[in-house]
């Protein structure tokens, strides 16, 4: 038997046709999408605006899964009869307006090249004021809707994009019949759902973008969405009542599909959910393992069979959004590949004919012949400002021990290790609250490209960095769900049992390098409480104390390893 | 009338001859020392080690002076009669171990290449645990010893290096009839003296270097220095029992050298000098006028008629050390050109053929598009340590407001502020304790080249910067001072009103650039004062301070100017 994932990412979408035997892909297709640039609708003016075509989603789609499709034939004993369900992940939150019949309202001809009436991207950073607006209102009148999220609404989530909409186009959200995840409209695409009502709502993008929660009935209330706008509050009646956790179908494939993809009809739609989660699925998440999907920024899940409560700076803590019947968790760096991609970036020379990569590579190598603490150098990985645990966009980068011999190789080591103690924030909050954290399992291309990178992870945090069998781990997540929900295993763990596993390359945690490590975080730590306003350190020896591990790091025994 | 300034610095000797009428350079002679790599002797092993060749200086001394004088040759009415005297400064403290006839121990071929036994230049680390040891004695026997020196001794400084010596070559010290400063040595030997005993030494190297003061009775007592070494406490018989401010002969032209030169013999020689101190007045520095001598690191020059006791952190206050009669005051910043410098180094790609000074113009200019505060950037300028108001090298350098945005003409422009707020805290300081500051006079490279640079002091400090007239300011303050020992002007200010300028070009603060420097400059001071542990600053507002200066600097109207 084999089950189909499909991963909808920010400029193109990945379908892999899994056996449900053992996980392996023995089909692959990619579809980039053709609107904007790379796929992004944006606007000269606003640079905060990131927008797509609803249209590239259906044709990526279509074009993904054919390929993939076509691929797999080649596996001798494969049939398209045998695939027995789809599962769908996306980006989120990125929300879309639909009309009456639960189609993008940009298929409307006088929607069409309207930014409002498209989907609205993750990234799309336009709603800051509302966003605002909305925990100020929250904290004042309903606190207990933030608790779950971390504390604070963002302008990449549903109620602050729909609000900017209703406030820049009116019209656009006048027309629209309902509102809809990417998640979940994907998955209500292949069921041939035509109207709104019919829409299953993932408890995913619900918890964690919505405000939503079983607790208080659902959506935030009339009421509370009254204070923002009175329209916004009539809306809800057009959305949703309940949302669900992964594990029911979310539909079954309608005829028009099944005929375009050459499979049975009726096979199961599995509920779609964000990237991130399935994510965590396909790289073998269990409690007691966190699963950290590493790529331009982080994103870090791991679950709980009992309720943890609220854990502050964690956006956010819901039930099912991972999988069914535990808790899901959720939390993140803003910025980690970005942060060595700009450091590259910023340096580059005019007349430079070295890709990113091999910059990369050769300030990996560079940074590879220092010892930890041997630079004197500590920074604070805030150039995106901070989402975990200090869930505050307005922090920024810092560097400090810099001297007149600083070379561009320790500062790029150093910048490894301000992610990494960044990373050890967020996994020390975590226990901190009860979440059990026993093993690291990472995925995505920095996962699996830079040693020298999961090397100082493993240094920093102190556990042994694993890596997902799978390049693929939220297609794989994907597929995981679809046999889950087809029946083909009796619980989510036989299923993962079955069909992930992790690289038997794996980094271990070398001591001496960990007891430096610990050293540098405490100062990591006074430097982030005191800058990100949680506490008053004293930092009068910040400098001396870097300066004399540095000194120690130079004297020390050379490492065998 | 003419007389002939002769300036030894780090690489090279330079000579110009001058007109006693207006101070125009009628004649100017570079040499080159020829030891080590470009003057400076080093050794592999040791980063900290920088000597010098003694017989360089002769060498470069003969050559710069008969270069000079040819050219001056070629200016009609111009005679060698004419030259009424010469004056000399130098690097310091750089001392140099001499024989019983007061020549460098190092001509002896017993001693030739020692590198113990060769000048100890100003840059030389190696007796940084001396001068720890120093301060701490002195803290602790004598603590009025460190009062004028702003509180800490340093490795740089000649009771450091003289202790280093014995220590690391006790056969060299033992061989040293007496030790010498080498702006005392240069006159010397254009003096023909032949008796250690007989050198004239100046008050500027005394004071500010080896803790001699009028008030205890010339250098530290036999007692304090035989806490550090009895051999040290018998050196003292041996080397000098008063130091002279300038204004006074240290000698006069030695037969021989008269014939070398084709000079008149015995013509005055004036008292040697540091070559910040007689940059300064060459610069015109008076009582109210600050002047800046900026370079790799800076050295500002004030000078008060009254005492103004001791400034803390200043090092140091000493009667005499500028001019006869008035305090001089000396402060510094361990780095500004060597930051930028860094800066430009740090970035460049492999396969760069860019220059430095083309880097240093690529990135001002792309700087100078910025507004004051649009980088949201701030550093500490510690990448050398701490000179003044800390004193404290173990300091390091900062960098806070990093984001994927920011640009390598962003740091160079916060790296130039940074500085400028260093020069502001020491101005601060300055006023602080009475020392008036009515008027900035800078002379160096980057004064006379980087506008932005001069633009952005002017702006953080609220002053008008104006520029030395002279580019050989030093050379000029040494020639002004064997103008004024010969008799030909009846005070110091009457010659400094003849001889010296200041060029027409100057830099006046923008009134709106200066305000948002004042805010800025309130974050540094905070930065400044927790790290630099003088106090427990809150700065959990930093970041958030910093964006919003930045978003303000992009809506704030362009500026004509």
């Amino acid at each position: 038997m084999f089950a189909i994932g499909i991963d909808f990412g920010t400029n193109s979408a990945r379908a892999i046709v899994v056996s449900c035997a053992d996980g392996t892909a023995i089909g692959t297709g990619i579809s980039d999408y053709h609107s904007g640039d790379h796929g992004v609708l944006t606007h000269p003016s606003d640079p905060h605006l990131a927008r797509q075509n609803p249209a590239d989603y259906i044709g990526s789609l279509s074009h993904a899964v054919t390929a993939a499709l076509s691929q797999a034939e080649k596996t001798p004993g494969f049939s398209r009869a045998d695939v027995i369900g789809i599962g769908v992940d996306t980006t989120g939150s990125t929300p879309l307006p639909v009309d009456a019949r639960a189609r993008p309202l940009s298929i409307d001809p006088q929607w069409e090249g309207h930014l409002a009436a498209q989907a609205w991207l993750w990234k799309d950073h336009t709603a800051a004021d509302e966003a605002l607006a909305i925990t100020e209102i929250a904290k004042q009148h309903a606190p207990h809707y933030l608790a779950p999220i971390g504390g604070t609404y963002s302008s990449e989530w549903w109620w602050s994009k729909i609000w900017k909409c209703l406030k820049v186009a009116p019209d656009v959200f006048d027309a629209a019949a309902s509102w809809v995840e990417l998640a979940d409209f994907v998955p209500a695409v292949l069921a041939g759902v035509s109207d709104p009502k019919d829409i299953v709502r993932c408890v995913c993008a619900a918890g964690h973008k919505a405000m939503y929660s079983d607790e208080w009935g659902g959506l935030p209330s009339k009421e509370f969405l009254a204070r923002l706008d009175p329209k916004l509050a009539e809306l809800r009646d057009r959305l949703y009542d309940r949302a669900f956790a992964p594990g029911m179908p979310a539909g079954n494939l309608s005829v028009e599909w099944a005929r375009a993809l050459g499979l049975k009809p009726g096979i199961v739609i599995a509920m779609g959910g964000f990237d991130a989660h399935y994510g965590a699925v396909g790289s073998g998440i269990a409690e007691g393992t966190l699963v950290k999907i590493i790529g331009t920024s982080t994103c870090d899940c791991a679950i709980a069979s009992t309720n943890v409560g609220n854990v502050p700076g964690i956006c956010g803590v819901v039930k099912g959004s991972i999988m069914p019947g535990v808790y899901g968790i959720e939390a993140g760096q803003s910025a980690v590949g970005d942060i060595l991609n700009w450091a590259t970036e910023l340096t580059r020379a005019t007349e430079s004919t070295e890709s990113t990569e091999e910059m990369h590579r050769r300030l990996s190598g560079e940074a590879a012949k220092l010892r930890p603490g041997q630079s004197g150098l500590l920074g604070l990985d805030w150039h995106n400002g901070n989402r975990t645990v200090l869930v505050d966009p307005k922090l920024t980068g810092l560097l400090v021990g810099l001297t007149l011999h600083t070379t561009l190789g320790e500062i790029y080591r150093a910048l490894i290790e301000a992610t990494a103690f960044g990373a050890r924030a967020i996994i020390d909050r975590l226990r901190e609250y009860g979440v059990p954290i026993e093993r690291v399992v990472c995925c995505g291309g920095i996962a699996e490209k830079n040693d020298l990178f999961m090397q100082i992870y493993a240094d920093v945090i102190g556990q042994p960095m694993l890596i997902a069998g799978s390049p693929q781990a939220p297609a794989l997540g994907a597929a995981i769900s679809a046999a889950v929900t087809a029946g083909v295993f009796d619980s989510w763990a036989a299923a993962q049992q079955a069909m992930t596993s992790v690289k038997a390359k794996r980094f271990v945690p070398d001591p001496a390098a960990h007891a430096v490590y610990d050293r540098l975080y405490a100062i990591y730590k006074s430097l982030h409480d005191e800058f990100g306003n949680v506490a008053n350190a004293n930092l009068g020896s910040v400098m001396k104390e870097l300066l004399k591990i540095a000194a120690e790091a130079i004297d020390a025994p050379r490492q065998t390893s």
